[in-house]
C-alpha cells in the first residue's frame, strides 16, 4: 500500500468533481493498485486555502464557502509559495489561466515538479506554453507531468498515445474539437441566426460573455497545438495554426450544404509535411460518409493517422466537470500505479 | 539497453508483416525504449521450422520457403517441445486456431508461460477459452499475457482499458466488430444479393469457403465474448452470445432501410445487468445520428459505456495484416518497454 498527499489548486466545478471521484472511487483504487490517498491542501481564488497535513476531509470540502475554515496551520496567500510548502506528493493544477502566456498555470506546475511533485492539469495554456519544459523538469525530478483533460476532456488521447501506441509515428490528424461552436452550427442547422446560436451557448455557460475564444477559432487552435505539441513531439504554438472561425458562415451556406445532405462543421487539421507541421482549423462541408457528420452538439471526434494503424478515430459523447475530473483522476493513477 | 530473444509460431501474413515491422522499427525501438531483439525459432506448420540462438536472419526468413535451412540445431517437430527448448523470450503465437477450443493456440501459450516467456497471440481462441488461467499463468511467472490484435486488429482496446482508463468500469458495449458482413451489407446496398455478397468476400480473401463463421454471427460473438472476458473480467463465452447472423436480411429489408435513410448493421452488444452479463449479436437498423450508420466496408467501431466517461467509441479503417502485426509489437513493446 503506497500513500499519497494530494493539493488542489482551485477548487470549482472540476475540482470539486475530482474530489466526488476520489471520494467514490477510494476503495476501488486501494483494492485494485494498493494507492491511499489524502489531501492535504486545497487553494482557492476566492474562498480562501486550506493546509492540513493530517489530511483534509474532502466531504466537507465540498460543503464549505470558507477553506480557511478547514485550515489547521496558515496557508500562504502566494500560490508559489503554497505549492513549495504544501507538502503533497501530487499537485492537480486547476486555476484560471491566461493562454497568451499559460501563467500562472505555468509557474505553479513548475515549481511542484522543482518541489518533487507529479503535476497534473486541465489547463491547455500550460502544455501550450511550457510542454518540453515542463516534461524534462518532471524527468529530472524523477515526477510525471500529465494533462489527459486538455483536449477531448477524460477521453485518453494523450494517454493511449503514451501508454498503447508504442513506436507509432503520428502522421497527421483531424477533429472537431471545439464543442461550442459545433453546438452552434447544429442550432444554426435548426433555423438560428448566428446571433441566436451565440445567445443560447451563453445561456446554457458553455459560451463565454464575449465568444471570440470559441467563434473565432481560438479554442481549436490551442488544442491543436496541444495535440501537436505533444503527440507529434513538435513545439507548435496556436498562432502558427491557421485559422477561420465560423463568423462567417451565413443560414444560406447551411442550408445549401443541407440541400446536398452535407453539414457544416468546425475542422481542426494537422499534418507532418517536408516543411514541418502545417495546422488549420477552418469550417468544412462534411458528407454522412465521414466520421465527423455525425458529430453533433457538445461530442467530440479526432482521427489519427499513423504510420502503423489505418486511421484511428475517438469520438467522446456527454464531457462535462466529471469526465474532465476523471482525466485528471487517471493522469493520477496512471502516473504511480505499479501494475 | 535490454535484448529481447524473440519466436515465431506460425509464420503466414501476419507473421511476415510482424517481422517486416520489426525490420522497419528496430532502430526507433532502441533509441526510444533502450530495447534490442532477435529472432531465435521460427516454427511453421508447412514450410518447416528454424532454432539458432545466434539470431536468424529476418530478411531470409522473409523470402525463404523452407525454415530448415536457417536451423543452426534441430527443431522439434512437436509444438510444445519446440517452445520448451527454444529458448525465446517472448512467443509471438500465430498458428492456426480451432474456436471451439482455442486449441492448439491454448497449450502453445500456456507452455510458453510456463517456461517463463512473455506471450503474445492475435488469436481469439485461448482468450475466450482461458484468459483467466493465462492470466493467471503469466503473473505467476513473472511475465504477461497480451492479446491486442484479437479484437479490431491493432487498434488500441485492450491496452486502452489496462494502461489509460484506471478505475474505469466498463458498463456496456456496443459495435461493428465483424467486418466481412459489414462488407457484403455495404454490397447489398449497392444491389448485390445475399449469394453475390457472399461470393465477392469469399473472391477478394475476406470470407472462408464455408462463410457461417461470418455470415451467422460467429466471428463477432467470439469478439463478443473477448472483450467481455478482458474489459468486463467476465468469462464469458460464445455459445452464451444471443446470436442472429445476417442471412435472413433481404434486399427488400436493405431497400426498406434505405427508404428511412437507415442502414442495417451486424450489431454486437453487451451489457452488465443483476442478472450478469447479457450480450447479443444481431442486425439492426441504424440512422445518421448514430457512430454506426458511416461504418461502411472493412471499418469497424465500438463504442464504451463506463462509470466515468460519456460514451467513448473507437473506430479503425483500413485494417490488414499489417495492423494485426502492429498489435502483436505493441503487446510486445508495452510487456516490456520501462519508459
Amino acid at each position: 500500500m503506497t500513500h499519497y498527499t494530494l493539493a488542489f489548486l482551485g477548487f470549482g466545478n472540476v475540482g470539486k468533481a475530482l474530489a466526488r471521484l476520489l471520494l467514490d472511487k477510494q476503495s476501488d483504487i486501494q483494492s485494485q493498485y494498493g494507492i491511499t490517498f489524502s489531501a492535504v491542501a486545497i487553494a482557492t481564488g476566492r474562498h480562501g486555502s486550506a493546509l492540513n497535513p493530517g489530511g483534509i476531509d474532502l466531504e466537507k470540502a465540498l460543503s464549505t464557502e470558507d477553506f480557511s475554515s478547514l485550515s489547521t496551520r496558515p496557508a500562504p496567500a502566494d500560490m508559489l509559495a503554497f505549492i513549495r510548502e504544501c507538502g503533497a506528493d501530487v499537485l492537480f493544477e486547476n486555476s484560471p489561466v491566461s493562454y497568451a502566456d499559460g501563467q500562472p498555470a505555468l509557474s505553479h506546475l513548475r515549481a511542484a515538479l522543482e518541489s518533487g511533485m507529479h503535476a497534473f492539469t486541465a489547463n491547455k495554456g500550460p502544455v501550450v506554453h511550457g510542454y518540453h519544459e515542463l516534461r524534462a523538469l518532471a524527468q529530472q525530478h524523477g515526477v510525471r507531468f500529465f494533462h489527459e483533460s486538455t483536449v477531448m476532456d477524460g477521453a485518453p488521447l494523450f494517454s493511449t498515445f503514451r501508454a498503447a501506441l508504442p513506436a507509432a509515428r503520428l502522421l497527421r490528424f483531424t477533429g472537431i474539437l471545439n464543442s461550442t461552436t459545433n453546438l452552434m452550427l447544429s442550432r444554426m442547422e435548426n433555423g438560428e441566426s448566428f446571433d441566436e446560436a451565440v445567445a443560447y451557448a451563453q445561456r446554457i455557460g458553455i459560451a463565454e460573455t464575449d465568444p471570440s475564444g470559441d467563434v473565432d477559432g481560438w479554442d481549436a487552435a490551442i488544442k491543436v497545438a496541444a495535440l501537436t505539441t505533444v503527440l507529434m513531439d513538435v513545439p507548435f504554438k496556436p498562432q502558427e495554426v491557421d485559422r477561420t472561425g465560423i463568423r462567417a458562415i451565413t443560414p444560406e451556406q447551411i442550408a445549401a450544404a443541407a440541400a446536398q445532405g452535407k453539414r457544416w462543421k468546425l475542422l481542426c487539421r494537422a499534418e507532418r509535411t517536408a516543411a514541418g507541421v502545417q495546422a488549420r482549423v477552418a469550417p468544412e462541408m462534411v458528407g454522412p460518409e465521414t466520421p465527423f457528420y455525425q458529430i453533433d452538439g457538445t461530442t467530440s471526434i479526432v482521427q489519427f493517422e499513423t504510420d502503423v494503424l489505418g486511421r484511428l478515430s475517438i469520438i467522446e459523447e456527454d464531457p462535462g466537470p466529471h469526465t474532465t475530473a476523471y482525466g485528471l483522476l487517471a493522469d493520477f493513477l496512471n502516473a504511480v500505479r505499479t501494475n
